[in-house]
């Protein structure tokens, strides 16, 4: 077919502007003092899948943010797509470490990002990579090029969980279906090695409070003499890695899927260097599990990691307070084969149990989802792949991403059917972080490359 | 002497509203967004000395909040008492577990205090206290039975460290000579047994910063590659007590004195109901150093506690995020010949030491004080001890405190006299707790105890 790319040439700074005026939107999910942002934002969406010739768009209404729906089917017997996306977008925090207002998007010029940067909170994570799939669809409806059925599925509760989702998959299944599901939330390797992800890591996220007196206390008259909840949360904490840093909770591997030589060998191959690495973060040395290099570690090794802590006076000054409790965020990477709620459970049942006496502890589950793996001779997959050699001149490496969808294997469940992570996002995108950016280039390769795997996915599916 | 009961029992009632008045102003030192707040409440001081007959009243400026000074000299050869109190207050968080407003007194019944307590931030430590003073003065002066030379120095900034203290005693060391300095910011072992401070913990108070990457990572692409702050700040705090809850930095115990046999049964007579001490913490075991009881822990030991923690997102939800950096504010209560500079030394040394590749630490001193001890056999002590016998009718028990006053060591060392303890709050006071409260008991004990003070103290100078 004749290449997307002239018509991506001659609207690509309409394409730019809209997602600007989508990113203005202060869609943070973890925070109700945003609420009516994130409405604002769903009825945006709408509006963006009607103009890209959606038909039936709906904001389906669910117990928490609206799902936002749209469809365009050319004829039942053709196949299906499912794109996914997320409208909601992480907490800007800590906001002083923005070189712009997170909300405010602007286009910086970088030596990575030489045709410019969009830096906004969700550039990347992920409104900037579901709009390329709008765009996308954008393209094939005006130019004809649409070879088959299109479904669109836009959440906004991704970044807390996905809670409303898997009622909404179970009760609009027939609506749902589809032959493949595609989904622009991952990274790639580097602008000239593209990278399809093929795993991803589960997550078990946990908030744990340390209780001991019953009310705060003067350290000079108390201290010494009973339990501190920080001191006993941190102790409580350092327990949980060995010397090794390996997870000294008891059958926390137990389920654990050890790569072959060979795997891992392979995924060797994939380019890192560990001094660039360690210069991007400014720090003087890595650090994980023993045995295992930082691409594993952060890939196909479950992790703990704290998220976030909190007690006792924390405000200008000195305060010399022993606090009655002292709280911890707590989330757990997972692989393949661990079950995400029974990690939750022998975490829960550890951490109470090693509690010392003067204190109790209390641990309250937050979300969860399941690791996942994509089989790469899956026809999703193989159409995927021939869609990055037209873009980019090569064949994409399949990668395991660290990162949790939880609802991926959500997907799997309820849809049956199998999930194609197209992400066009580079790690240097910084989400979750201050200065979260997409590289424009990396926008409009993604509007561009979207539409061969429409392409060659109809064609596979036919024969 | 005709008992100042009579005149107490006149007006009592104006002293009690005279201290709501001054507990309704919020002079917290450590909260710059307070500073108007802290110098009306000097004013106030001032006004306060004027009326109780002080002469020469001033509130003198300081590099930071103003010292409030009066004096009343009848003659240069008799003795001279200088009075030290501050009425700067702590911070009140968490003001959710107040049960009414902190700078709103009210005053409650309750089964300790029949009589009724006043409920407010300051109310014991140390507005209430040092009040007592100001209307022990006003009975004396207005019934003409000032029996020597009295001088008031009131600060404004001991919840901070007194930070401008030293400097003002270097440049008033005339003005303010003194025989004996006389303080009540310290508690008495229970109403019906009057104690007197004889020891007090001294103070090395730090902030600790750890730093990881240069920016905040999601911990799904980097979680099990790059040391967390925050766990590492877990591990690093965890290391500092061994198992035997003994503090592991080097040159910690070097100068420490351990008391003899003798002196330590002596303490064990003071009254101790664990059990009672448990249920009034709602606490299910005491903890502390090992070959220790719960009343040498918290008076001749020294100790190690984090007075406040964080790091990552604290906010509502879930963020899953790895940190840039995370922090604590840790304290150590010091015993008698350790020194505060030396510790914050071998503190920072060690705390550097311990930090692993893959962070940087940074330790930053906040304050501290020296450990002090008063001998039972100073005139001063016995002046006190008559005068606790005269109202209370009997002796009082002689008593190490847990808590800090570093100022203590500083007059010492500045005004060449010593210090007497004198206090009449209860470690039920809940002083730098939510619900911090004085007993009117206590407050109109005080005022009548003091006088005492005076005419033992000047008599046994005569010698």
């Amino acid at each position: 077919m004749p290449s997307p790319g002239s018509y991506i040439a001659a609207h690509k700074e309409r394409f730019v502007q809209e997602l600007l005026q989508l990113l203005r939107l202060p869609s943070i999910s973890a925070d109700p003092a945003f609420s009516q942002d994130v409405l604002e934002t769903a009825g945006a969406v709408a509006q963006a899948l009607i103009h890209a010739g959606c038909d039936n768009v709906e904001v389906c209404d669910t117990e928490g943010y609206p799902i936002v729906y749209g469809e365009k089917i050319l004829d039942p017997e053709l196949p299906t797509v499912l794109v996914y996306g997320h409208y909601d977008v992480q907490p800007p925090d800590p906001v002083d470490l923005w070189d712009s207002p997170p909300f405010e998007p602007v286009i910086r010029e970088t030596e990575l990002h030489p045709e410019g940067a969009i830096y906004a909170r969700g550039a990347s994570d992920d409104k900037g990579q579901f709009y390329m799939h709008v765009k996308a669809l954008e393209y094939m409806i005006r130019e004809n090029k649409l070879p088959c059925n299109v479904k669109f599925m836009v959440e906004g509760e991704e970044e807390v969980g996905s809670v409303s989702l898997e009622e909404f998959l179970k009760a609009n299944r027939d609506r749902l279906s589809n032959d493949i599901i595609l989904i622009s939330d991952t990274g790639m390797i580097a602008r000239d090695i593209p990278s399809i992800t093929t795993g991803l890591r589960g997550l078990s996220y946990v908030e744990v409070e340390v209780t001991g007196p019953n009310r705060d206390l003067h350290s000079g008259l108390y201290g010494g003499a009973v339990a501190n909840p920080i001191n006993v949360l941190a102790k409580m904490i350092a327990s949980l890695h060995d010397e090794n840093n390996r997870i000294t909770i008891p059958g926390f591997y137990d389920k654990v899927v050890e790569l072959s030589r060979e795997e891992r060998e392979l995924m060797a191959e994939a380019p890192f260097d560990l001094e660039a690495y360690k210069k991007a973060l400014d720090i003087d040395a890595v650090h994980g599990e023993a045995g295992y290099v930082t691409n594993e570690r952060n890939a196909i090794r479950p992790t703990l990691d704290v998220n976030g802590i909190w007690g006792g006076y924390t405000g200008e000054g000195a305060k010399t307070v022993i606090p009655s409790k002292a709280y911890a965020k707590i989330s757990m990477r997972l692989v393949p084969n661990q079950d995400w709620r029974e990690i939750m459970d022998v975490f829960t049942a550890h951490f109470e149990k090693i509690a010392p006496p003067g204190v109790r502890v209390s641990v309250k589950p937050h979300h969860g989802g399941q690791a996942y793996v994509t089989p790469i001779d899956h026809i999703g997959y193989q159409a995927a792949s021939k869609a990055y050699e037209e873009t980019f001149g090569k064949t994409p490496v399949p990668q395991r991403g660290g990162g949790s969808i939880p609802i991926v294997t959500l997907f799997e469940q309820e849809l049956e059917s199998k999930i194609i992570l197209m992400g066009f996002g580079l790690d240097s995108d910084a989400i979750h972080s201050p200065n979260e950016h997409f590289g424009i280039w990396n926008y409009l390769k993604g509007i561009e490359t979207i539409p061969y795997f429409y392409r060659y996915f109809t064609e596979m599916s036919r024969g």
